[in-house]
Parts: C-alpha cells; sequence; structure tokens
C-alpha cells in the first residue's frame, strides 16, 4: 500500500533542509513514539519533543518553529517552514490512494434515466433512483442510496452507506463518509388538534464544491428553500445540521456540533465540538466558538466565544476562574456580616 | 414536483383575507427573501418584515398576529390566523407525497412466514426477516433491515437503511428515517472477575403510532420489558434513547437529546437540542428543558428547567445574569475587605 | 424464545436463598411492576420496594443489601448477594441466544482472497472486501461492509449495516452494533492557498477483544499510527472518538461522548453521557468523568472530575451549589457598601 522515497527525494520534494543520510529509504510514516527504521516520522508540537532522543525513525520531518533540537546519532532531520503542510506532503507520495476499478457493480441498480459520466465507479448493492445525475469519475461505496433528481458532481466520493435524499445536490471533489445523511426531512411541526401535525419538507439540500461530511452526520433539506454547505467546509463525524441553515465557505465544524433551523454561518468560522447554536441567529465570517458552548446570540465576526450561554472568550475565562472561588467568597462575605453586626434590609 | 394553484383558491382553502389579485397563479413556495414571481411564501416572524418590500414573491402569507404591514405594489397578501398551519397546509397542496409503486423489488428479501398486507412496498436491497408482520400501505426504503417477528404498522414508512432489531413494534403512520436504529441492546454490564460481563438484553421497543424518528437516531430495546415512545411523539436526528426508558404523548425531543436507562418522560414534553438527562428521572406532563441542559432531578409537571445541573428557568436565568458579574463582585468584596482592615476569622 | 425453569432449579445454580414454592416455573422475566405469575423479577434498588406488595410475578430476585422485605403472600423471594450478576445469569438462562445458521448468504459478494473461518455466518447483501480474514464463528449481519484487508477475531458479531473502512482490526468476541462506523478517516487539514487541504489519513484503527460498541458509534483511523480500543472496554451508541485516541482496557464510555484527537484514557476510566475531552490529554486509569463535563486539562489517575470545564468533583458541587446564591450574594454585598458608605477605589 505504499512506496519508498529516498530522504534526498523527500527533501528536494518538500524543500527541506535535510540534515542526515540522504540515501536512506522511508517506506512509511508513523508517530515518532512508535515509527520504525523505515519510517519518517513528524514533529510538529514541543511536547513531542521528549521522544526525540528515543525514537527509532529514520527520519523526523520537524517545524523551524520548533527550534534547536538535539537529535540521535544516524536520526535524519528534515527542517520545514509547516511541518502539518509537509506532513499532508510526504503522506500523499508514501501512500498514493486507492483508485477503485471504474464501473458499474452486477449488483447495483440504477433507476430510470440516470446519466453516469466518465470512469464513474459504483459499488456492490448502491441504489441509484430515477434522473440522477453523476459527474466524471464519481465514486460511490457500497450500499449507497441516491434519492430521486440528486446530482453529484466530478471527483465527488460517496463511502459506503451515505444517504441522499430526493432532489439533492453535492458539488465536486467531495467527500461523504460512511452513513452520513444528507437532505433528511426537517423537524418542523404546528401543533393542532392535540397533536403534532408535520410540516412537508419540500425544500432541497445543497452541498457546495470541496466539502467533506463526517460519518454518521445529518444535514437537512430546507423546509422551503434549501440548506446550504459552502464550499471548502469540513464537518466531522455526527454532527447535525437542520433545516434552512446556511454554511459559509471553508468553515470548520467539529464533530457532534449540532446547528439549529435558520441559522446562518460565515465564511471561515470554526465550530469545536459538541457546540450548539439555537436557530434564526448569525454567526459572523471568522468568528471561532469553544467546545460545548451553547450559543444564544448572534456572534460578530472575528470574535471567539466560551461557555454557555456563549458569551465573548474573556469574559468567560475571567468568570470560569472566578466560579470555583465561590465558597470561599460567600465565606469572606459573611465574615464582613459578622463584623459589621446586623446590616440593614436591602430598600431600594 | 409542484402544482399549480390560483390565489384565489388557495385563499379559500386557507380561509383567508385576500388583499391582491386572486386571478394570479403560483407553482411552489419559497422563503421570503429568495421567492420568485410564481412563488408563494411566508410570514411568521416580525425578525422577517424586512425582506417584505423588496421580495419578488407572488404573494405572502401572512398571520394576522404581525399586525400592520405595507406590501409593495403587486405583491398579494393572505391574511390568515395560524401561519404555520397555513404554511403546513399550502404545501401540502402545491408538493403532493410521491406515492412509490406498490411491490417488491426483485432484489429483496423475506424470511418465512412474513406478512404483508396491501399496497405494500419495498425497496432495493431491503431484508425482512423471519416472521414479520407489515400493515397495509407500508413502505420500507432501500437497504432498511427488519429483525425477526418485528411488527409494522399501516402506512408507517421506513426511509432508507433503517435497522429494526428483531421483536421490534411499529406503530401505524409513523416515518422513520436512513439511518435510524430500533430495538438496539441497551448498554448494561456487571463488573465481575475483572471485566464488565453483559447483561443480556431480552426486551423490546414499542415505537406508538404517529411518531416520526429523526436520522442515525438510536432507541435501545428494554433490557427486561420494553422502552416505549407514545403516540404522536417526534424525535429529530442523532437522538439516544436508552433501555426502559418510557416517552409519553406528543413529545418533542430535538436533535442530540440523550436520555438515560428507566427515565420516564411525561405527556407533551419538549426538550431542547443537546439535552441530557441522566437514568431512572422522572419528567412531568408538559415540562420544558432548554438546550444543552443536563438534568440530574426530577421535573415536576408544567416546569420549565434551564442549565447545569437544570434547576427552575428563572432561577438559572438570575445566576447565569450574576454569573459574568463574579469577577467584579470579588474585587468589591476585596474592596470593603481592605476598609475594614482585618477581619476575624470566621469561626461557626 | 424463552425457556422453562423451576424456581428450585433457578436457586440451586444462583446459589440463592429460596423462601417459597420451588415447584413453581418461569419462563420469562419482566420488571417489577409489569411482570405476570409466570415471570422472574428483580429488585436492586430500595425505589422499586414499592412495587414489591402489588407485583405478579411468581418470584423475585433480590439483593441481600437491601435489608428486610415482606413480600406479598405466594411471591416467592430468591436471596442473592449481587442481584445485577444474579440478573445477567438468569437472563442467559431464559433467554438462550438465537445463533444464525452457519454460511453465506447467496446475495453477500467476497472480494479475492477473502478468508473464512469455521462455522461463519455471512447475512444478506454484505459486501466483504479483498484479503479479509474472518475468524470461526464470526456473524455478519445483512447490509455490512467490509473494508479491504480487515481482520475480524472469532466470534465476534457485527450487527446489521456496520461498516469497516480498509485495515481494520477488530479482535475476538466483540459486538459492532448498528450502523457503527470503524476506521473512519479522522478529521485532519491544514489551511493553505485560502482553503484547508485534507491530510491523508494512512494509519488504522485496532479494536481489541470483548469490545462493545453502540449503535451509530464513529470510530476514527489514526491518521498516521492507530487508534485502539483496549480490551474490554465499552462504547454506547453515538459516541466519537477521533483519530489516534488510545483508550484503554476495560472502560465504560457511555452515549454521545466525544473524545477528540491523540487522547488517551488510560485503563478501567468511566465517562458517562455526553462528555467532552479536548485533544492531546492524558485522562488516568480509574478516573471517572460526570456527565456532560468539558474535559480541557489532565485527569490523574482515580479521581471524578464534573463540570464545564472539568475540575475534581468536591470543588464542582461545592460551586455548584453557591453559583444560584449568586444573586442574593450581590444583594448581600451591596448591603454591606450601603452601610459603609462610599468605598475607596481598588489601588493594587
Amino acid at each position: 500500500m505504499s512506496r519508498d522515497l529516498k530522504l534526498s527525494e523527500l527533501a528536494r520534494r518538500l524543500d527541506a533542509e535535510l540534515v542526515g543520510d540522504g540515501e536512506r529509504t522511508v517506506s512509511g510514516a508513523a508517530p515518532i513514539e512508535t515509527a520504525g527504521p523505515e519510517e519518517v516520522s513528524f514533529l510538529a508540537r514541543r511536547k513531542y519533543l521528549q521522544y526525540l532522543p528515543t525514537t527509532r525513525a529514520a527520519a523526523v520531518i520537524v517545524g523551524r518553529d520548533l527550534g534547536e533540537v538535539e537529535p540521535p546519532r544516524g536520526l535524519a532531520l528534515l527542517w520545514v517552514d509547516d511541518a502539518h503542510l509537509a506532513l499532508a506532503d510526504t503522506l500523499s507520495w508514501l501512500y498514493p490512494e486507492e483508485e477503485p476499478e471504474p464501473g458499474v457493480a452486477p449488483t447495483a441498480t440504477l433507476g430510470p434515466g440516470v446519466e453516469i459520466g466518465e470512469d464513474v465507479s459504483i459499488g456492490h448493492y448502491v441504489a441509484i433512483g430515477g434522473g440522477v445525475k453523476l459527474g466524471d469519475r464519481v465514486r460511490i461505496g457500497p450500499h449507497c442510496s441516491v434519492g430521486d433528481r440528486s446530482q453529484i458532481g466530478a471527483e465527488t466520493e460517496l463511502r459506503s452507506q451515505v444517504a441522499l435524499y430526493p432532489d439533492t445536490i453535492v458539488g465536486e471533489r467531495c467527500i461523504l463518509h460512511s452513513g452520513a445523511r444528507i437532505g433528511v426531512d426537517g423537524y418542523g411541526y404546528v401543533f393542532t388538534d392535540g397533536g403534532h401535525r408535520k410540516i412537508p419538507q419540500v425544500g432541497r439540500c445543497v452541498i457546495e464544491d470541496d466539502v467533506e461530511i463526517g460519518a454518521n452526520s445529518c444535514i437537512d433539506r430546507g423546509s422551503v428553500g434549501e440548506t446550504r454547505i459552502g464550499a471548502g467546509s469540513k464537518i466531522d463525524n455526527l454532527v447535525h445540521v437542520a433545516h434552512n441553515v446556511r454554511i459559509g465557505r471553508n468553515c470548520i465544524i467539529v464533530a457532534q456540533v449540532g446547528i439549529a433551523g435558520s441559522t446562518e454561518i460565515g465564511n471561515g468560522v470554526a465550530l469545536a465540538g459538541q457546540v450548539g447554536i439555537i436557530g434564526h441567529l448569525s454567526i459572523g465570517d471568522g468568528a471561532r466558538v469553544a467546545a460545548q458552548a451553547g450559543v444564544t446570540q448572534d456572534i460578530p465576526a472575528g470574535e471567539t466565544w466560551f461557555g454557555h450561554p456563549a458569551r465573548p472568550h474573556t469574559r468567560v475565562m475571567r468568570a470560569n476562574a472566578a466560579f470555583l472561588k465561590l465558597p470561599e467568597l460567600i465565606q469572606r462575605v459573611r465574615r464582613i456580616e459578622k463584623q459589621l453586626g446586623p446590616v440593614g434590609a436591602d430598600d431600594d
């Protein structure tokens, strides 16, 4: 599954400064604490410097921002400006992606009027509905179901067991992971005659280009109109995006986040794990929300918010620090009251 | 996919007061900010009144509670008592539901002794276990698996990739969305001999009539006895309901809620997104719990609770408001102590 | 589905003290409030003692730690040291597990070079990739997809619609519930040229022996290296485990927990429902984290933590208790300030 690469060649491709034996060959990558003598490793955080003296790796790629390090004898170093970028490049060279054979599995079914581009791969037991359009080099893994009239752009990949509800639009170069549910009915009811009557969910869901959606995440369709995930946004596992939410470009939405209906997320927003956002809000461009925060009001562009209910970062950090001193503070107030004797009733 | 409707006919059906040209025809519905000249839109919140002057919609349905509005020239208004109810009605007329052809897909498999009602539709690659009973007009989407001896009531719909564990009972007119898992083994172990031994989960799961369950939600079976979701309750995406939980009638359970084992939820309870409830509690009829709250004690009927740990709404709101003033409060107490000089040790 | 058992025989097997008619036969188990005259029930919590006078059960298994109880006439009691262990044993005798017939369903597909042990059962529409190895008595339910080169140990069971990504290793006697996703790409990007570039996720995911993973839970593969779930650990529904996380042996991970990348969880750790843990942390052996806590720093072995951000249990409990008194505390400080008159500006 992996390819061999000489360290001198790796250094050349990375534009890295190589200190050590360029003739040595690596055939894989591994974490610094477990790498073997034919593997290259990475150092991007000072926390992991402790493993440098004892690593068995052939070479370590090090970010220049880590400052001086003292490698053990025989360990090659490759100094780079951006260790994470070098990691991405190195992994793509050492582990070229497996391309499935183009073709439609004999166990797959296609509805009437399906249009299929060039070199498309459709796996076992895939059910493609009527009128679906698949762009060139689309890859669909086993057990996916693609609802009627959906469209999937070129080079997009659906892993196993993905479900697209009817009329869903997915752009180019997207990756949808196993169990992702796209275009699900939104959660909308009107209470009448003693029960909850379903409001038909007749909108659609649009996933723009270069979006990745994690395993078992759920993106609802619009009630009317649409739900839209902007180009380049990346969504982790088990995320919930409700009807008529609009997420901008290049957002980072970490695992188990939930976004309620009609909320608008700007461009370049980062939502950490388990964040919840109520409906009909507006989150400005470049805003950041810390893990588990509960957002109940609009967030201006560029701000970092925190806590439950979420507020600007520094206010919450100070209040959190004070929180654990609260019992002691109550004691201090009690002592003051004792010293002062009877304090008159508050008469404002 | 959508039908045409004259505004005069729409007004008649809605019992709405029409102001504008009744001869105009609409063929779809859309949000007020994106609607085109052949679409009808809706105004139920004052927040969206800002879009009224510039909307391109043919007509807007407006709730009478919004008071006076000034429509632009040529825009028809339909005044109604309940805009959400009018929305539900209008959408059902404009977008009649697609009915799949009755019949069993040639790729589906049925176990021994399966009983199938009239006009049932079973999609591609569906696996129906032995002894299963399906009521009239049941619709089962692609890739569903229905465990042995399960029963599904008339007119219930399973979307794609739903799994019913064996012996699950689902009522009539239910909708189970893609990836819902019903009757899963509960999470029960006894620690013995240095390990966790599984307690067999031999109970069952009962979903009563008119229940909707969102995508990728998981409802455990009873350990012994049963887990039960009451008639008319609506469950959103990615919800977890543990073994032996009982949920009453007409409850609203929003996305990513988790309910631990044996807790009883009354009728008409509303749990907002990401709420967690520990086990063996009782939540009274009509109680409401705000988003992300963590419930650790019983909630009396009709109360609204909030926060973590959850407490009655007003107490938490006041404490939350005070929370961010905590650093300043500590400063104030420090100033008082300074002014008073040495304060004696607390000797209670 | 269930077997008959005489109470005298049940008592003998449980090593229980039987008070009542040993000749009576039970054929099932049920909760004490719903059990019928042919069923045995259980009492492990004092809370449920209230149902004892009116239960219709034939017999109740009671933990000796509950002290004296007064059973109604005709109700047999079986006194045991550990009611939960007795429950596990009794259920396994009354409800013997259903074993599927060994064999490969005609609708399943196997890739090239698949190795299959003895008495393996493979269900409908299962897609097994190339080079996969399945141990003896492995059971794979309908619609599972097993990626290339994956290995599954003896007696492990995959329920329906489980997905293993390529190169996943699953140990012996594991249970993977419906919709579990194992070995998913981790969530790793590097920001470059105005977009998020995917870091190839080339590591693997290893599930050791005797692990149970709940429905719709997602375990990512390593970015490089591996993600590992230790032997005997039990994971509930809808849990997210990110890339390069290491979970030790015999851990308890309750529903909807999320663990971010590279965090290490020791042995015997218990994480309650909806807990979130940020990345690159270390949680010591035997640590316990309360429901919904947000862990942002290392937790020493054996400690119980609580709250958001999580801190040691007693500190948070005291601060939580003080929290709701905060508005009143502000009032008290205001009264003191009034009594003291003008307080000088803080001049530290």
